[in-house]
């Protein structure tokens, strides 16, 4: 299970995969959730086979909104 | 053109697209790119629409050398 943390006015967590491959399947997943929820995290496909992923509300002078919340929970049901 | 810097033994480059849908499509290519060469550079989504590339070679103490090289080629001429 994801374990997301409240990180300078953001939520942020780390997703480790088998390979490459399989870590950037999980960005694009990720990137659908976004456009679904017009809501895009940064995201930071890293040392082969991590992910991080950060998100924030700028609308709301960069706080955690309810936003950020719907889109951590949907992130976290996508992760096997 | 893509401009690649010399930062911290590794070749560093940023990316600016319309919106993120093709900042992934980007994402996207750089990462099939990566799969061909065999080399996985570090890959930021941020704010929407930007992407930053760093990458260094792990084999020779996090120095830069003919894969990046390679690599960087081959990004900078899938850009737009």
């Amino acid at each position: 299970m994801a374990k997301w943390e409240n990180r300078n006015d953001g939520l942020e967590a780390n997703f480790q995969f088998k390979n490459f491959q399989e870590a950037l399947c999980f960005v694009n997943k990720v990137g659908k959730l976004a456009e679904i929820q017009d809501h895009h995290p940064d995201i930071q496909l890293h040392h082969y086979n991590k992910v991080h992923i950060r998100m924030t509300t700028h609308e709301f002078s960069n706080t955690i909104s309810e936003k950020d919340i719907r889109l951590s929970q949907a992130i976290s049901r996508l992760f096997p």
